[in-house]
């Protein structure tokens, strides 16, 4: 373990009996998780999710690992195995499917029902085989065995894939809760066993691997939102993500012991929700559920209404109540939980829907003043367990940004990795696993692939650099038509700016300047491109001496 | 306490033997602090700071109080009082004095330093008068008392100030370090006379209202300092607050103990801490400082960098080393120290700015993994201290956004301040101190003011929306010119897109639609403004159903 290597080539040509991993995503951020195995000229896929964009990434939807790597290789793929349900594990296999449609995509049962529900908002439908914890299934040469494991999303499982060079087994996203909810923990059993057999390469979960100790456990959150509801005396509104059955569980439980009704808000919440219900994997404790149409119909201390929007997104419901923009108003003692952790980034946005919640009135209740929420992720002391569990002969961190990455990797030379077992690599950076050994031998391109609107990948970074200057500075355009054999100016200088904050007085003086700027290339016999030119070059001026700011300048002079 | 009053009327006028009270700023925000209290007609101001922009306010370099409410009364001003030199106090007086340079500027020593040094930048002279803790100070009827305060910069002071309405006491901003490095504790002497004479109103910090508990003393960073320091072998970068004065002091202590010298990094800091080691504020052990250009002749051991940029400001020095774009290059083996607190919305810079340092290898200690820093605020556990020791007859929590508001008004409460004496406003709640009761009379405009370049003012929110489009989303426009009375487009249609991710090839399609739309408004008969507001609408359909997007549009059709 060191600084990471920059300066890497191209890997060689793969050679017999060597397995390849090279991560599409997940390695240098939080989210896009996906890796490509390669054995033998064949490929297993396992996760394809998305990320979410920063805010020096404006206007992108999401972003998708880059699949340039296998674009040409998609027949070699043997099959994409999903370890869970989440978005930055699943949420890129609509653009993977868009590909090549009949890859056989390989998951747990509410894994592939989330899928399902995805892709058919795609209109894809896919090619799938349900796995579950302790079955073993063959992709080729890729010998498969999965392990269940505990998470913020049922039916978690980790994957061991067996090649002649040797074990990985990959964890995907998991913690090591010993009393979950619904009793299925990490099986360390199994752990075991893949360890005494031997992991040679172990692709393990960063994510909290700077935060020492356990994780408290989900059921702790129970007693809290049983406090939190004895108290309250009106409305509760409880916020969580849309896909954590096991927290919505709990706020169902406490409803119904307190004599509530819930209702559930927002399209992404009813529909997991409802597919959770049919798997089995939601209880409904009597008839908790009620519709959002009957709510005005039962005195405020019966009612709860569970919704998306923890993180401050201002079209989502919680957004709207505590702008009072949403049918539902929230009252003087309304009691309001964020039950759900505040991504990074997300701070501001969050904190402006708390302050617009109490000043209406409500009481707050979230992770910063009570225990409503527990992470998903196993922390540094659960991974110690693992190691030592597993005694892995190389380890190659996974899902995180690269403190993550190296906080991990340090945990794992303390259990008595040797560090040059230790692959700290990025995205795109090639590791091989030979003879029980694994190095990094190269790397490939790896970018980021934005989703904007209909474009998928023809964003570029420069674009991305007009929007932060269009964001922060705006722009000044000026038009002018001339005839440029007459000599002569046939419509324009107009000017049309915007967001920047001028008189429109202070504009006109620049129109005048223009003008004076076209006269004078016509006179001088310039051209369309270099009367053009002029004027980029007087409105530039202008905005940097007179206004001190750098707007774009979109300057078009043409002939007639 | 309760609701925030949102339908506020006007306030009546001022009576005879009334103080009354209004924030200008700082109330429902972290940051441009400002109160004006009047009396007879006459106004006495009380601190005159900035607030930085969050990601809504795009371009935006700072926000000011708004002046409106006494713009045409500032002849009535009898002085502005600065209670410490954190920019978010006096970061806004230079834009004050330019609408009426002969305020009386009130403060201590080291403020009315870092005032004049900022004056300086914007060629302003001020009238100031420097006051000291115990002093007392009239300016017409308002008769000031200075208490000592701690705080992260030393040098703060109250201020206690007493008119015929009675007695208020504004704690600027405050902790109680019950062991300050510079053994310049809050006088709680003073706030318990104060107490005993009777404060009718007491206007106190809510940064850290929230926060349980008591704030680790500043002195329990200089061991975890020292222990860092002991295990560096190389150099050493410390990123803090440039106004951190004793931060700083415990860094060159720590240096100068283990054998290394001090390169000062950044404008900011270089500036403030030669003001603050003039003025005796800050102690050189030995000679312990050295110029940035001196340090290659030293050895890395005895190296240390201290500077900005502990925000993730991409403009700062550690910005720039974490992406190797500074002329100190970061090493496998260096240490960098961030000293300072992670202020809410800097997350993603930041630790983009830890990733890019460990990613070179380096060892990095912040917040999240070790003590290196304390905050300068009251926690809840020192603010109960206070409202027992003064027994204030009516509250008014300052300084914070509305959770930091309530949750100080609910502390006074637990105290025994009978709720309706605990006044929750917002910036331009007025506040009327008579008799010895407070109450909420009215409310007057108050809004952001934008300093944006050159322009103090004129950013409108609509602007600002305009950026936001801008910057999610990019613009096209379209230029056409044409003979309305001839029927015949003379030039374009010429289309411009900037940030809107598409092939050339899907624009040119929309030239033809274009042309289309502008030669059925000719044929029609259309004026210009029609044909453009037509041309408006293709364009608009196209973005919305063949890119799927909403890009700001902006068409212009020119008559010849």
């Amino acid at each position: 373990m060191s600084a990471l290597p920059t300066d890497l080539l191209p890997p060689p040509p793969l050679e017999p009996g060597t397995l390849r991993v090279v991560a599409l995503g997940g390695l240098g951020e939080v989210g896009r998780n996906m890796s490509v195995l390669e054995y033998d000229g064949k490929l297993l896929l396992i996760d394809c999710g998305v990320l979410f964009p920063e805010e020096h990434q404006p206007g992108v939807d999401v972003i998708l690992p880059d699949f340039d790597y296998i674009a040409d290789r998609l027949g070699d793929v043997e099959a994409l195995v999903l370890t869970h349900g989440h978005e930055d594990h699943i949420g890129a296999v609509p653009y993977l499917l868009a590909l090549r449609p009949d890859i056989p995509v390989i998951g747990s049962r509410l894994t592939l029902a989330f899928v399902a529900a995805k892709l058919k908002e795609h209109r894809i439908s896919a090619t799938t085989r349900e796995v579950k914890e302790g079955e073993r299934a063959a992709f080729g040469d890729f010998h498969c065995e999965f392990v269940a494991v505990n998470h913020s999303i049922p039916d978690a499982l980790a994957v061991a894939v067996t090649t002649p060079a040797g074990t990985v087994l990959n964890t995907g996203d998991f913690k090591m809760d010993q009393l979950p909810l619904d009793g299925r923990i990490t099986d360390l059993r199994a752990f075991a066993r893949l360890g005494t057999e031997g992991v040679d390469l172990f692709m393990v979960d960063s994510t909290n691997a700077e935060v020492p100790g356990f994780v408290t456990p989900e059921r702790e959150i129970g007693p809290v939102l049983d406090q939190v509801f004895a108290e309250s005396q009106q409305r509760i509104v409880v916020a969580s993500f849309a896909s954590h059955v096991h927290r919505v569980q709990q706020v169902l439980n406490a409803a119904h012991a307190h004599g509530r009704k819930v209702a559930l808000v927002g399209r992404s919440m009813v529909r997991n929700m409802g597919v959770a219900v049919d798997l089995g994997y939601l209880t409904l404790p009597g008839d908790v559920l009620i519709d959002l149409r009957q709510v005005t119909d039962l005195p405020d201390d019966q009612v709860v209404l569970m919704c998306t929007g923890s993180q401050g997104e201002p079209m989502a419901a919680l957004s709207r109540m505590a702008n009072g923009n949403h049918k539902v108003s929230i009252e003087p003692g309304d009691t309001v939980i964020l039950a759900s952790s505040l991504i990074p980034g997300n701070e501001n946005a969050v904190y402006r829907v708390i302050n617009g919640l109490m000043r209406l009135g409500a009481r707050v209740v979230h992770s910063g003043n009570a225990k409503v929420h527990v992470s998903g992720h196993s922390a540094a002391g659960e991974l110690l367990y693992c190691y030592n569990i597993l005694r892995p002969k190389n380890v190659m961190p996974i899902h995180g940004e690269t403190r993550h990455l190296i906080a991990n990797g340090a945990l794992a030379v303390k259990t008595g990795v040797p560090p040059e077992r230790v692959m700290i690599a990025e995205d795109g950076v090639v590791v091989d696993l030979r003879d029980g050994k694994a190095n990094i031998v190269g790397a490939v391109p790896c970018g980021f692939v934005y989703v904007d609107g209909s474009s998928v990948g023809k964003l570029t970074d420069d674009e991305l650099q007009d929007r932060r200057v269009l964001g922060e500075e705006g722009f000044i355009s000026v038009f002018v038509a001339a005839d440029f054999a007459a000599k002569t100016i046939v419509a324009g200088p107009t000017i049309r700016a915007r967001g920047v904050a001028e008189d429109d007085a202070v504009l006109d003086s620049l129109v005048e300047q223009v003008r004076q700027s076209v006269e004078t290339s016509l006179a001088e016999g310039a051209n369309p491109h270099q009367a053009q030119q002029a004027v980029r070059r007087v409105v530039g001026r202008f905005a940097s001496n007179r206004l001190r700011r750098r707007p774009m300048i979109v300057p078009v002079v043409l002939g007639v």
